[in-house]
């Protein structure tokens, strides 16, 4: 069926504080396109190459931190199957009627036992990449693409307990490979998991802590190491406050950047790492590597990096 | 289920006249690994980042051209089932035995409507990407990456009559999505047809031709236009025959160089192209933007490009 | 003494029809900044990375073509001694006044023996690279650079009879290197020379023309391959007359695209290319090589780019 | 003239433990070539696409640091006018026989006021980038190029007390310019100053420093930002100690990595930064942005870079 069921992470809901600052941030400084006027707590965005209608919610609240992780599926029917295999985890599920989340068909919405909400739905509304789908070109008009040169959401990586049910259930109900884990070195039990649904290293991460419902990062696809430089000189040119410069990845072999928002919500912007397909031996890193694993430019964990969430 | 059923191209058959120079072209200049010794007549070779033993065969014959074209699938058991869904279209299929093809598993044969020998296998032995599965790092030993840098093998381009019932067997039997076609501008015909079995935006493309079992190019992914400037430099150094210098294609957003290998097959090196999924839209172009569908660059169709296959 | 006498070419006056069409090209397309306001006829532009006012000067006129190629050089008093050392070979000169070139020093005006008018003034007005001289940082404000993002005006290729003469002027009266020259391979006659005032491995080049004063192109620098792609992109998409598509030159190894003003004026963008130093051998490329000593990616000379000049 | 008088940090003489690990650090992993053998106590390096026979001189000793910086002029006659233009200074000279550095013509030596031991020479034997002077092509053959990938020797930084007396001789006797400097907010007091020869933002800088003949480090010139994250890779593979990971400098606007070789000695692999010339702006940067001056991206300043010198 090649690829089918759970496509992506196909929107993510974030918290924020101020509608001016957030905008401002994941506006100008990102780039990323507000693309649809909702409620007057919140605002959507989208990356310039994603064809669905919006992928980034932001919602004003007191404390920052995430409300849901959403993933588009490729059949509403699924939501019912979904349904039926998660009951085998114990897991209850409730449905969302369509149009409730705007321009959104039905969604199944869940606990994982990490503690996150998790949507699952089959239809946005699509207003295209910029180009049109008949002789499209290969380049939207000047401005279309501005702030950092994102391409696309990519994916979470989010913090709680139970990370191995997590896994379990991402194996069983929904397909996903293990790409990569990082474990004790002593005890082998998985610190962080990396969830593949097609081709990429990873749709979706899990970092074991103590608290559930932790939020670590979104990351955004750059095009290349080139435009990371120019997403890293804007940060550096606008003094949003950055976790971690270019570095690489050991895990995903992705170049990337953390930075904050004004809120304290880790994101990412990335480019490169490899290919990953179901036949892909899963990576193991271990905890004598951990400084390999997370920055392998200088082999160094960062204390933050592991630690700090919201 | 994500990603299952047919992956990917795994595996190419081209004909080739000389040995020696094969070695030459597709070992010391495109960088390809010999990863396997086997039959006198047969080279077998991998790119650095792929898992599998092998991904492209070498035949020595008296002309020039494709033998087959083998996609690896997730499930052995999945055989059975694309038999049963091949037959609806009045395709035969043989079964040969495990190890017939040096360390892979048994494979389901069959010829599409295009005349193009097709093959499906689940197993094939893997010797890694020269990197560990426990604490891999992120690059492999120098040396191991040489010649163009190529990183996989990552489609082809096959040219025949009815690519319209490829179109429809690749979609009902496969599930792969039509990311892309060109088409006649008054007839609305297809004439190219893009079909993608994951994220990529194509894994195999038919180009209508009268003549069947037309082989047009098999083509290798590189990481960055760095990458494809440096390949570009080799070819120029070599004396490499040339069909297309660095250009970006319309059709897939890649960045692109066609050569041809000693005996008149062509190659392709490229990088970059969007990230397609089955809710993308397909793209349509026509003929009256040929040339920018093919060499988006200068919007110049070649005539060699279009015609000359082997 | 390090670097003094003539710098680099400062200015470059090329003959346009039409305003609008030359706006659009020169601002929106390539992305020049149009820095001042002068006559009715003549359009002001300068790259984003230049600190003087300006460095393109397009004057309507009926034909295309150049008008001059102006030199900057370090010190007033140098022209004096330039005008004694051009009498040595029978030049002779006039002074223009300061203001008459607008905010610009005196120049002194001379015909070379290809036919060309040159300039060489020693002072302009500056108005910066859009980032204050005290904590500059590194990256101006969005919108600043645009279009095909270049950085600088980098060099001319002119063509004319008499190129060694010019040669001997440009080593004996201004100090310039022969980097790189192209001979006939029978007589060793050169038939284009390539002079440095400084690191770069050209800052004007002469090209043998039956015809005097011939304009071949203005090239003007970019920061990477990746923004070559992004400008040959923008060149696709605006359906802009391409001379020849990405390739890279054996002189110099500089990464080119040719493209045509709406007047028939040849303009290059180029990246990379080697630091050249008085000390470095001069290289020498023979008509044997003229295809790769032009476009070295696949070796062929193009009859368009050897012949049409304006 | 052009650019005449001293072209370029032409050689450096650095100390060295152990002649094994400083082969594997600057041959193996940094990829110089190893180009001369002489003394049994030394080695000699130069970078791929240096003609010069040698640019490094690994001296063994008991403890790390720099033993000179020799810049080469264009010019033996050069070195009596800067014998007597030293003087004025009150800087004694002492000749060298050609021969006495292997290879070299004669030097003239003598002692910044930083401490700095400095020489200048006109000749050293020339052996080529690894492709001929007549028909060179662009690229020379596989395993040439290797390791980091570098392209030159680019310049150093050293520390050391009256650093404003050097900036005057380089000005006066030598006709540098002064790119940049970093001085007190408060005082106005150069810390740091950036010289520039030619047309890059800097050949040689000097840090204030208690201590005279102080080295920070000794810089290589990459090709591109991909070749910088390439050099990382490898970095962060062999475990070599890095001080900064991939960052921008605000001085000079280069991308770079700073590390270590195994006896504490500072290196740069660096790539980008703008063109310099006399007329240029100098750009001053104040100690309230002494970050954003060194580490652009993040705007930290890192302790370890301002005081860890050998």
């Amino acid at each position: 069926m090649a690829l089918s069921g759970l496509l992506r992470v196909g929107e993510v809901g974030l918290r924020i504080f101020d509608m001016d600052e957030a905008r401002r941030h994941y506006g100008d400084r990102i780039g990323l396109i507000e693309s649809y006027e909702g409620d007057d707590d919140k605002l959507y965005y989208k990356c310039p190459d994603e064809h669905d209608l919006y992928s980034l919610v932001l919602r004003k609240a007191d404390e920052a931190g995430i409300d849901y992780v959403a993933f588009k599926t490729l059949e509403d029917a699924d939501l019912e199957n979904y349904e039926a295999a998660l009951a085998e985890f114990g897991i209850e599920v409730t449905y969302v009627d369509a149009g409730v989340y705007p321009k959104s068909g039905r969604r199944l919405i869940f606990t994982l036992p990490t503690g996150h909400e998790m949507h699952i739905y089959a239809h946005k509304e699509q207003n295209g990449n910029g180009m049109p789908t008949r002789n499209p070109g290969t380049i939207p008009d000047e401005g279309y693409i501005r702030g950092m040169r994102t391409v696309r959401l990519d994916h979470v990586l989010l913090g709680g307990p139970n990370i191995e049910t997590n896994r379990e259930i991402f194996d069983k109900v929904f397909g996903f490979a293990l790409s990569e884990q990082i474990v004790d070195h002593e005890t082998e039990t998985p610190l962080a998991i990396f969830l593949s649904a097609s081709t990429k290293p990873h749709d979706i991460a899990f970092l074991i802590q103590p608290e559930s419902n932790r939020f670590h990062h979104v990351s955004f696809l750059l095009e290349s190491v080139n435009d990371l430089y120019h997403a890293a000189d804007l940060i550096g040119k606008h003094e949003i406050a950055v976790d971690v410069a270019p570095n690489r990845h050991g895990v995903t072999r992705g170049a990337t950047i953390y930075f904050f928002d004004p809120f304290g919500n880790r994101n990412e912007v990335f480019t490169g790492g490899y290919v990953h397909y179901p036949d892909t031996p899963t990576l193991t890193w271990d905890t004598t590597q951990i400084g390999r694993a997370t920055f392998s430019h200088d082999n160094m964990p960062r204390e933050s990096f592991l630690n700090v969430l919201t």
